[in-house]
């Protein structure tokens, strides 16, 4: 599977094909010939090439691919119909589900601790809507992110037998939870998964001591979201999940990025559980706040779904925080890595004359402001220039770095000096790191 | 992740939007809103919808797939560079693959018996083109088709290090080695995989005793096949392969039909390594039924990659196999388990009046010419009615069962009576039972 080009060298000859149904067969025809107005002709092709060495078909085919986010509230209350039929895309197919006769049946995974606080009102939610349901209770942490836990789901979903093409299965937890049942529509439980891993179509397991390395780039049908799960969200958690949308206010949204510098404290405190009234002026900032970066999210991703296009500007902050994520392990959460990263490539802009001071300053107190570290002793030099050799490996020969140039605008810059990458560093280390205890 | 089809209930309202890149982000922009006629706009959309209960989008992504199915001659003949540049498509990538002074690394997975006949050939054909490479030779036999399997591979892959998008790994074997590694560019080397399993888009691994479980239905880049493979396979398994020749034939080539009813015994005999000669008449029964076989797959495949349309021809012959095959396990190959499914449906065609006496008795004897068993006790009327009603709950409440109508033609049904099944399968018993030892 490629992005297409087809070659055209002066040795072959290439013929393009149409599809046409006849009868119940499709049928190869030539591309100009001609087809009656009501032919059901497909918008796939096939090319065909004669070489000396042989025959080559080239088939090309357009999938469309559709998927739902939806944020709503009282997800689990019983009267909200949104985890029966939120799936379907088909309205008939809801009506369908709707007949009382049929018994509806569900098979719901969840995290342990999301079961320990949540597990009567997800109970009660199937029983009064008369599901026959199944509750999969999992440790679903990071060091069990693994093949084996996806596979037991799978053994667990197989011996109670679902039609899945209209019994959807749904589960429910963090990040951890929804990566490893990757094909379920996921309804998120953690910042970090409300904004980030339940919006991108990018899912996977960790393998051989790699992070997420075998996966999926397949988006579940449906996606529901409702910020009251996050009011049990320890506060470092919280923290977490607004670096992922910090990343996205500094690489392309300043209103995100002055809510979070403004109200950051006040999201902590008030878990996204109501909006802030500052100097007298009420904000919408929880709404407000997870709208834009949801939106600002799927912008991204619609057109690149597969990642075709390596300059991704959602990049920013995972050039260097993976190696150091698996570093420190399990020392530093997945966005705390992720804001030292950008903490760095900050001053990397500075250096580069992108940021100017006062930004800059900004951005590190924001940062500071959402709880979130800036510097770590583990982010040497050397894992930072590591890092970007890898990359440079893995995107094409260029190193891709997205670059904060100004607030909320960000380009991706493939020839950042040495001097300046070293210079960032020091800068880094003299203002911000933190002595270290001998 | 679905088929698109958009909600518009009378309390919604909905917005759509397309993506505009504006520097290096992407934005939504109003359907209807100005764009210069240099932007950069993408083919996909997002739509908002606001009701009472919240937000939903509603992301619709269009793309493209393409893979590239290459038939020639002489894949280890070290001069041959198809398996060295032949899954590129972009033409500068093909050059950047031949300066001398990168080293070339490929890793190969092949089926033990394939190694033990081919292995000489395969290393000194690495050997000579420079290529490091590390050649894994693995049991891959039906039992061994799982999960465990694929992990292993993946483990072996991941220490060998290699760039995955320049560096694509390579599997050489037959339709249970190439789908276990689904993702790899597959060489095959049975005649059934040859026409078949790396002609389509499915693949997948046995699961808790179901047959290809746990499986995905993206193809790989590049398909390389070559004939002179089949010169080893044992004469049953060539039959084997033939069933699914046969299936594409009755389906929807009589030009095929033909070629197998006149030819059978020639390609069996010959293992499809020269052409045949009837009758003072050459004829290219070997290269041209393999070709009309793999043009007639890719018909089918190309405007319905992800089954998405379930009146699918290419099932015919695998509505009442997949369940004999797992029940007298290993005692039937899939194409024999195929050809008894297809041997009973043109009784079913037959009793419906869609074939004549003539017809019928043509397509028996064909079977027969070929090899394949045409009966067997257990695929007992019990079967078939239990198959056909699996069948309708995946297959949205509809049987679509696939029936020959005339030589090289079908048509899709769905409702046939119990009763024409029923005076099918004593017709088919009266006519073709084999008397069982007591
Ligand atoms: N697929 C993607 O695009 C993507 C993007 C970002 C992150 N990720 C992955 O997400 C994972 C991190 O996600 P996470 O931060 O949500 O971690 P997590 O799933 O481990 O959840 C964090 C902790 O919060 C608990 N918890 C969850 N919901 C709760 C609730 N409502 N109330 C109280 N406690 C609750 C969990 O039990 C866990 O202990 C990482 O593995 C990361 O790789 C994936
Ligand atoms: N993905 C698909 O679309 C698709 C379609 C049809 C079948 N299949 C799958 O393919 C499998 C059957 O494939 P198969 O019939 O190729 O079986 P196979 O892979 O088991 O090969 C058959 C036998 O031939 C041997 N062999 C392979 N190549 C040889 C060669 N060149 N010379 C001598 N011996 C050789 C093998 O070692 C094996 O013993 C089944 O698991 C079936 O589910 C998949
Ligand atoms: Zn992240
Ligand atoms: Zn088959």
């Amino acid at each position: 599977m490629g992005k297409f080009h087809l070659l055209n060298s002066s040795k072959e000859k290439t013929t393009e094909y149409k599809l046409v149904r006849v009868k119940s067969a499709w049928t190869c025809k030539e591309k100009h010939s001609h087809t009656g107005p009501k032919a059901c002709v497909s918008a796939a092709k096939i090319y065909e090439s004669l070489t000396d060495k042989g025959t080559c078909w080239t088939v090309v085919t357009p999938i469309i691919f559709s998927y739902k986010v939806t944020e709503t509230h009282g997800l689990l209350d019983p009267c909200n119909s949104t985890l029966l039929t939120g799936h379907t895309h088909e309205p008939q197919q809801a009506d369908t589900l709707r007949i009382p006769t049929k018994p509806i049946r569900r098979f719901v995974v969840v995290d342990q601790e999301v079961y320990r606080i949540y597990g009567t009102q997800i109970s009660t939610y199937f029983e009064s809507n008369n599901v026959t349901c199944k509750i999969l209770a999992l440790p679903t942490t990071e060091e069990n992110k693994s093949m084996e836990m996806a596979l037991k789901i799978l053994e667990e979903l197989n011996s109670f037998t679902i039609d899945r093409r209209t019994e959807p299965v749904i589960a429910i937890g963090g990040g951890v939870c929804l990566d490893i049942v990757a094909w379920l529509p996921p309804l998120p439980t953690t910042l970090l998964s409300y904004i980030d891993a339940s919006v991108g179509a990018k899912t996977g397991v960790n393998f051989a001591n790699c992070k997420n390395k075998i996966g999926a780039y397949i988006p579940p049908v449906a996606t529901y979201l409702d910020l009251s799960f996050i009011k049990t969200i320890p506060r470092r958690h919280i923290s977490n999940g607004l670096a992922e949308m910090l990343k996205m206010a500094l690489m392309k949204h300043k209103e995100l990025f002055e809510l979070l510098e403004k109200h950051g404290q006040h999201l902590l405190e008030s878990k996204f559980q109501s909006d802030s009234n500052v100097f007298g002026q009420s904000s919408q900032s929880a709404s407000r706040s997870t709208r834009l970066a949801i939106i600002t999210m799927l912008e991204e991703l619609a057109p690149n779904l597969w990642e075709d296009d390596l300059d991704r500007l959602v990049d920013f902050g995972h050039l260097v925080s993976p190696a150091l994520e698996m570093r420190v392990l399990p020392s530093l959460l997945h966005g705390e890595a992720v804001n030292i990263d950008m903490a760095y490539m900050v001053y990397v802009s500075r250096e580069s004359g992108l940021l100017t001071d006062e930004e800059k300053n900004r951005i590190i107190s924001c940062m500071v402001g959402l709880e979130l570290p800036v510097w770590h002793q583990a982010c040497t030099m050397e894992l930072i220039q590591s890092s970007l050799q890898d990359r440079l490996k893995h995107s094409g020969g260029l190193v891709r770095m997205p670059l904060p140039v100004g607030l909320g605008q960000a380009e991706i810059f493939n020839n950042t000096s040495y001097e300046i990458l070293n210079s960032a560093y020091e800068k880094w280390c003299n203002e911000l790191s933190i002595p270290v205890d001998v």
